[in-house]
């Protein structure tokens, strides 16, 4: 028996005998260096370089226990991620790292060293900009998507998918901290400013409509399995260089409704913008990086739509779904979804316990508070007028929409 | 190795020696009286009596071909209705034959014998009349399908029990001859009267908005998983005595929204309205029996609305749905889905290839093209107007409304 036929939690010196003596890669183990880079709350990332040859990997493990909290979570996770980055490497090659090798037992995946890459959501907030990103974001969710979809794969084989891919741990993570407590702090998880709370209660608790549209979402989240989604695909699953874009861990990954994963990229943008707008200080400057998300936003939606259409055109299989009306209405469907899920995602960032960077590193009250007045409202006009927003230019009016209410 | 330690298909001698040895039921095996009772054409259905004690059982064998066409059918159906009808026996045991032993291997479902309950199309047909069958089967539809909601019972335990009732077979059959086949003839199974062929072009495949929304109700069909449906709730799955009923056959159980089974339940009942309305000649009687089915239909309706509104303010659990909002919300398009699917369940039992009864029993050929034009245009009507097609009244107003187009 190796050391390696029942699961343990690998540190880094495991983690250079497993590349060497498991997995064989590199030459001699004493050239290979490991070091952990992974900062999520869930799994342990690792890097190994060979740094005779400069080949390196990355080895990403799920422990038994959750990282951030200790408590159990089923790694049957793992085995989700390895087998959703395998479908992404035959539709979506470009857009993610190729995978090398994946370990039922020690539930390690070993792939492609994308480390010349940035996380997107720092790379927005050092204000860089990546032109091909909203290019290549589209194409990466129009092929994920829609060929998973039962109008366009085999009926069967999408029901076996459904069932291979039905994920209660991660989905019921999602349900609770994106469509639950957001609305009603009924776990008692929200984190809000004193100096916001009053602002919360009045918009969002006592709401009853948008308590209700929202509870229409998490029905839709949880009651219709569209197509694999991502399911967390958010700016930190996003890496990027000036020209390029690779998607990672898509550990939450179900059958879901396609707006929830184009949603989640919209709406993280927009953590962007009003983190843009208080932090630079250069008039200038910041108005051409705020035109910038402007338009990455709108080409976002807007190339989704024209590539979702076309590939709807080339790929349906559904005598039913051949009829033009129909495509429409798909189409709309899944624009409505992506606003509301967009609304979903801004509004559990900002009074949730996952706040993001942009809202975090912010240490003044008084910016704060204005941040959170401006995604709460941004976040309830998307959940609730979400039938009528559609195009980018839909979106991109919101803003000033929203800054005129506050 | 005893002798049904492997699946064969079982003939009523093998099914005497079944009774006796494997299930080791009744006294001695010369007792013991087995008769082939089973017309459906998918699986084979036996009656095994003790002549002396007088008791009986029933027992369901599915072979691993179809009884009708031969071709393969995965018997996994057989183990989805033993679970089906074993949860039945917890939430509704008053309405389902109780299960004895469920046999994996020989696929054998061994069951109260209900001999003295009638098929309802059958009773129907003789114009019986049953005072309680519109309270029992409200009350049946209830306590199943609201006790499988994931905002009723645990997320976690809902999304395993998706997984176990995925139903590729059966639902295929479905999703071909109910959802594709009798708006595109696709797959070329309809079956229409030469004297209706025009109608069935005009007012079916040629009419645009029609297939459109029978084609929105196929994905909803497909990509809704809102409840632990029958599955196949016509008037042929449902048992009655005067005062007492029972559902059988749920092979075609998986999880789906709730209008399909509601609709299946009070669409079939128009079969026997437009049967009443042909074959009685004396003006008296029919007008009491269309009345008794009209009140039947409504109440139908009506009551399902009521108690499952009532079983809603007992049983939500999620939080989310605990809004007055959200309750009208979910019972308006449950009824919206159950007259939509009462329709789609209309069109493909006139034009498909599964006939009901009461349409092949028709001789004569201009009462058969009277009976498509009803069932067609108020399938028709069911389908487009599902919207405000909401409470028994506006069921039964439906058809003074449709003979007038006629």
């Amino acid at each position: 028996m190796d050391r390696f036929s029942e699961h343990f939690r690998m540190d880094e010196e495991a983690i250079r005998v497993y590349v060497a003596e498991k997995l064989k890669l590199f030459g001699n183990i004493e050239d290979i260096k490991v070091s952990e880079i992974g900062d999520g709350n869930i799994n342990y990332v690792f890097r190994a370089e060979d740094i005779k040859s400069k080949k390196s990997v990355v080895i990403k493990q799920a422990d038994k226990l959750l990282r951030s909290s200790g408590r159990p979570l089923d790694v049957d996770r793992n085995r989700i991620e390895a087998e959703v980055l395998k479908f992404y490497g035959e539709v979506a090659s470009d857009y993610v790292p190729k995978i090398y090798h994946y370990d039922e037992v020690m539930c390690a995946l070993t792939m492609e060293d994308i480390s010349e890459y940035e996380n997107l959501r720092h790379g927005l907030m050092k204000k860089k900009i990546y032109t091909n990103f909203a290019e290549d974001i589209t194409t990466f969710m129009v092929n994920t998507l829609i060929s998973t979809m039962d109008i366009v794969m085999n009926p069967w084989k999408k029901k076996e998918d459904v069932k291979k891919y039905i994920n209660v741990e991660l989905c019921d993570i999602t349900e609770k901290l994106v469509f639950t407590d957001p609305y009603t702090n009924h776990f008692g998880t929200n984190i809000v400013l004193d100096e916001s709370s009053e602002f919360v209660k009045k918009e969002i608790y006592d709401d009853e409509e948008l308590v209700f549209e929202a509870g229409k979402l998490k029905y839709k989240f949880m009651n219709n399995p569209q197509s694999l989604l991502h399911g967390d695909l958010h700016s930190g699953s996003i890496f990027v260089t000036e020209s390029k874009t690779k998607v990672i861990d898509p550990e939450f990954a179900f059958y879901g409704p396609i707006g929830y994963d184009l949603g989640n990229v919209v709406g993280n943008l927009f953590f962007s913008y009003i983190h843009s707008d208080i932090v630079m200080s250069d008039e200038v400057e910041k108005r051409a990086y705020l035109s910038y998300l402007e338009t990455t936003i709108a080409e976002i939606m807007d190339k989704f739509t024209e590539k979702f259409g076309r590939a709807y055109d080339e790929k349906v299989i559904d005598p039913m779904a051949k009829n033009p009306l129909y495509k429409r209405w798909m189409i709309a469907s899944i624009l409505e979804d992506a606003a509301g899920m967009a609304g979903t995602e801004i509004i559990r960032r900002t009074i949730g316990d996952s706040k993001v960077k942009e809202i975090e590193s912010i240490g003044s009250i008084e910016a704060r508070v204005y941040m959170d007045k401006f995604l709460i409202l941004l976040g309830k006009s998307l959940i609730k007028d979400r039938y009528k927003i559609k195009t980018g230019k839909d979106y991109v009016a919101l803003i000033d929409k929203i800054k005129k209410l506050i």
